[in-house]
């Protein structure tokens, strides 16, 4: 069975879960009204089905290559990318002023994933681009905007991010690469880069590095850091392509998997480049693209779930092994239903936290109400986290689902998993995600989850008549949280709070993951949604339990053991 | 830092945790010395570390080949196996009436888990050769123990085991392969046969098959089964290698991981077999070698687990990012920490499953004590899918502490988990070890599974007064196990108990890994073994409450929606 993009959930999460009409209500997003919703949830669902869809073996089997200095890229790339762009997707979300569609986030998120679990390699590169647009139009000069902004969105360039060195990941303020002031409003840019995504290839004219690097004298950390907008190649004034700038492509890197995306090491040497935003305010800028790009990639592990569910349960559906009452292909036993199932309302879960994320950006533009911000804030970590967590977890089990065939490349289940295992590392590792959850966005003393837990056991309450055992659970899951959260914000050493961190992220998704299936049940009484959340509440919610009992534990019996002891 | 044996930790494990004792007072295993343990871990371990561990990327960057119909393995692996031949491992279990060594499963078991943390790929070969020794040792007339068993024991034959059909996977009734009586003694066997583990390579002279097939007017489904000795080279009076037998190797399988290991496609025409064990009785006959090789795989999980856990170590404590009270390596912060520790605490949970397992098939050898018996045969699919399980997650986690150089293959934590991904699936996936443990090892309406929480229970108790939040939580916990465990045989349609099988399986393999950490504590009050347990009660134990709580929902909710609304 051949991919087909969730067109449908999406409609069903915009129309029934998130309050739609609030939206249009806005001045901003009063133009994406449920017609127009729908029209671009069916268009991009036929490009991700007919045109994306084809490109992901392809990639995988015949990697992006250097050589002699050029990159190529997989079969169909070119032409893939091109579909994507002329649809205007790239620029969904990016002002009109520049040539963008000015969507709301929500259904750029819904595209994105859409794509993703189409062609997760190819799709990274319109990702990158995006958060590039919106650095750019929140930080740049008008004079870079006018220039690249409708480069950008066009995908005539693509746009890429260049934070980490060898020495420096997660630890971005280690970062050595230099910028010298040339005095004439530009710099030279000196230093390697790792990990870059689509750092380099053919599939557009132009790319344009957003770089980190220190001028000599800054501050050492992150305080210090400015950002820069490195062009592969020189623009000349009239927009076209001139000179070739100081920035070459040291090697691509063998991995795991997204083969079919150029995973560049670049070399600055002196290749000019002009700042965006404040000196010394890069990682500010840098941050804007990191957030836009983080719920990007939450829904590339949605989007690669989804494609992987669709596959497991195709071959389910058709692979007759043993009997069951139930029927004689291996969909009807219960353990392999049980994964099935798992994979599904996980699905919708992680989906269903990601769009509200998205509701509460575009909310936030729309309104400038701090609230949607910090929300927006708090949903965004762990939208990331879950979001790839279940797109490795359901990759995985769709390999169970499949047997032994599952561990056969030619079945393409394992690719699912050798490509999504990357989405919880890049943009912040999901161990980051959490520590962020539990500090920065814990500053408010727990206000904005609090009002969350807040909205969820309304939502129990009202439901209790109705179905009883399902918002009972919900309600019950929440308080829990809620007492949880209660002792994290009192911890005033922050490493009691990172010893939790990831359990407890975890147990917030599952929650809010409880709190939508029960909302979707609500919305489709004896339906299948009332089923799929009746497991959800019987066999993945009670993981919360365990979740939060370890977050109380703080971190003492994690440095009792000392190093020698441990590694022993 | 290189790979290192777990010698001390298996020296532990037997010595305090195991009634070593016991064992030697049997005359079976009375040679079985603590010096004879200490000298043979000794000597495995080196091995592994300089022979074998050095063979695991070559095996994955140079996968076995087969080209114009012979198969080519990866570089070293002739050496590696003529190693552990020449050593004497494959033959440590088989009786010295055909040149074994006779030893207790503890030390196969623990040998085996060494060999796979160096080699996994390679060490498959000699663990199909056990099985297939263990299976002939009890089921071959004489005249076949007689030839074969020297060949196999010395490593100049290996064995293969061949169950699965391209229609008969986990549904091995359903398999199609015949035997036809040729009138003489001997069998002429046709069929395909697919995922056959070293089903063809060059690192022996002759590959012995054990294959099941049916004789025409044989019952359907399992009890019309019967299995055959097929060698590829027909042996000669005196034992060399004769004629080429009716076995051809259609192709190898293009896998995700164990690359170096040939996974074949075999077809039979007209092949000459001789029957091993009754005429339709080959189904008991081959679960002797399953029994024998499912623990086996359990090892491998473990072993990949060891390898991934030192390499990710060795990688934190020399990896500097960010700083932190603790120090300046990424060891220091406190979800690097989390997750190294619950590597560790793992792997010692699920070694100390699949030791006590072993002990139980020594014990029930050496005093024909089916109470014995019964142990071994309860622990078998927990130690198999437990051992399993952890592997992955090791793995995984493995990655995660790399970070981005985690996707980057060159690093090698990646090949971990595309290795070890396999044992989750092989000699029956976990859904059916789960299966196993639920409805056939429940036949005796939870008696063995109510002795082990007694003794559980009763070390909880004794514990209390030296650690009591330990000993309680150990109690607790086994409590909650037991109160499921009755649920669940009460259950008489089966479907209920497949419905929470897996869970279940997961919850028991936790209560008994709290067990083993409470235990390995006592004997180590203070010190890090102590200190380790603390962190298993205090953050993988709390699972079990999630996933008992799954075991008594039933089957309702998997069967609430149909197929049509689960793949809508």
């Amino acid at each position: 069975m051949p991919y087909r993009a969730a067109v449908n959930e999406f409609s069903f999460i915009i129309e029934e879960l998130l309050d739609a009409e609030a939206l249009r209500e806005t001045e901003q997003f009063g133009d994406a009204t449920a017609d127009l919703t729908s029209a671009i949830l069916t268009e991009a669902g036929k490009l991700c089905d007919e045109v994306l869809a084809p490109l992901q073996r392809a990639g995988d089997l015949h990697p992006a290559k250097l050589e002699n200095g050029v990159v190529r890229t997989s079969p169909g790339y070119k032409e893939g990318f091109a579909a994507m762009a002329e649809g205007g997707w790239i620029g969904m979300a990016a002002s009109p002023d520049h040539g963008g569609m000015g969507l709301p986030m929500i259904l750029t998120s819904a595209v994105n994933e859409m794509m993703s679990g189409a062609c997760l390699s190819l799709q990274l590169a319109p990702l990158m681009s995006q958060g590039q647009i919106e650095a750019l139009e929140h930080h740049a000069s008008d004079a870079i905007k006018e220039l690249y902004l409708p480069k950008l969105i066009s995908g005539e360039w693509t746009g890429t991010m260049n934070l980490t060195e060898p020495q420096a990941g997660s630890d971005v303020g280690a970062l050595k690469s230099q910028a010298i002031d040339n005095g004439d409003g530009t710099y030279s840019i000196s230093g390697q880069k790792i990990y870059i995504s689509w750092g380099d290839h053919d599939v557009a004219e132009n790319i344009c590095h957003l770089v980190l690097a220190r001028i000599p004298g800054a501050p050492e950390g992150t305080k210090g850091i400015s950002l820069f907008l490195v062009p592969k190649f020189l623009p000349n004034e009239d927009g076209s392509v001139g000179a070739r700038n100081g920035v070459a492509t040291v090697s691509l890197e063998h991995k795991l998997g997204i083969h079919g995306s150029p995973t560049a090491v670049l070399q600055y040497e002196n290749a000019k480049g002009w700042m965006v935003g404040p000196e010394q305010g890069g990682m500010a800028a840098m941050f804007t693209m990191m957030n836009n790009a983080r719920l990007g990639v939450g829904g590339q592990g949605i989007g690669v779930a989804e494609a992987a569910y669709q596959h497991a349960m195709a071959y389910a559906l058709e692979r007759r092994q043993g009997k069951s009452l139930h029927g004689f292909t291996i969909a009807a036993h219960a353990d392999v239903r049980r994964m099935l199932m798992a994979m599904k309302a996980d699905i919708f879960a992680a989906r269903s936290i990601a769009m509200t994320c998205a509701y509460a950006i575009d909310m936030a533009s729309a309104t400038g109400d701090p609230v949607w911000t910090s929300r927006a804030a708090l949903l965004t970590p762990i939208a990331k986290s879950f979001g790839t967590d279940v797109g490795i977890r359901v990759a995985d089990m769709g390999i169970q689902v499949h047997g032994g065939m599952g561990f056969v490349e030619e079945t393409g289940a394992a690719q699912f998993l050798r490509d999504v295992r990357v989405t919880a590392i890049y943009e912040g590792t999901n161990g980051i995600q959490a520590m962020d959850l539990v500090a920065r966005k814990m500053m408010d003393g727990g206000e904005m989850a609090g009002r969350l837990l807040d909205e969820i056991e309304a939502k129990a309450e009202a439901a209790r008549a109705e179905m009883p055992e399902i918002a009972e659970a919900v309600w019950q899951a929440s308080e829990t949280l809620r007492e949880t959260t209660d002792w994290l914000v009192a911890q005033e050493d922050l490493t009691d709070r990172f010893a939790g961190a990831v359990p407890y992220l975890n147990a917030f998704a599952r929650v809010l993951g409880a709190y939508f299936h029960l909302s979707a049940a609500m919305a489709d009484r004896g339906g299948p949604r009332e089923k799929l959340a009746r497991f959800y509440v019987n066999r993945l919610l009670p993981d919360h339990t365990g979740l939060l009992e370890q977050v109380r534990v703080g971190q003492h019996d994690l440095y009792a053991m000392d190093l020698d002891e441990l590694s022993a």
